[in-house]
């Protein structure tokens, strides 16, 4: 188990593409860019067989803090949820050998 | 709110940007190819800004209907969380035009 960055993801990408490595970053920058924007948006976005990216808005709460009892005002958070798409569960859920022979 | 497919995507960023389209779905496609076989690995993808991505394993657990009281046996899954950067984060909350400017 490793991290893997932005930079080691473009390094791989332009190394199996014929594409310059500057190029790569450009396209790989403008795609997160875009998702940030249409997600501030409220939009959805699909990918088939990767997963769906959405938002979801967390109601305001009140909750209390176990020790002091004292209450505490939660205001509303939108936050990303992530689905996965069907090819990411079945390579997660090990069966990635079927799929990659029906592709 | 709508619904943002890859080709849409695709469109948006091969029009910013000088590259063929061909080149642009080619090098996407790797990118969402290159996150599903690292998540698979069990490898956590950091995007400074936007997010990270990781896979959590779900123990296996029984579980019962409440209607006819059975028991079921649901087992272990892998899942991916995302959760989101600072940018992200700003964009949702609606402090996007601070950031803006800082950048």
């Amino acid at each position: 188990m490793a991290t893997i960055t932005k930079k080691e993801l473009i390094d791989q990408i332009s190394e199996k593409s014929q594409a310059k490595r500057v190029l790569v970053k450009q396209i790989i920058q403008s795609f997160l860019d875009e998702l940030t924007a249409h997600l501030s948006k409220g939009n959805r976005i699909e990918f088939r067989d990767f997963g769906v990216f959405e938002t979801k808005t967390r109601a305001a709460r009140t909750a209390q803090n176990p020790k002091t009892l004292q209450r505490v005002d939660v205001p509303t958070k939108r936050m990303v949820k992530f689905k996965m798409g069907r090819l990411m569960k079945a390579h997660l859920s090990g069966s990635s050998v079927d799929w990659a022979q029906k592709k």
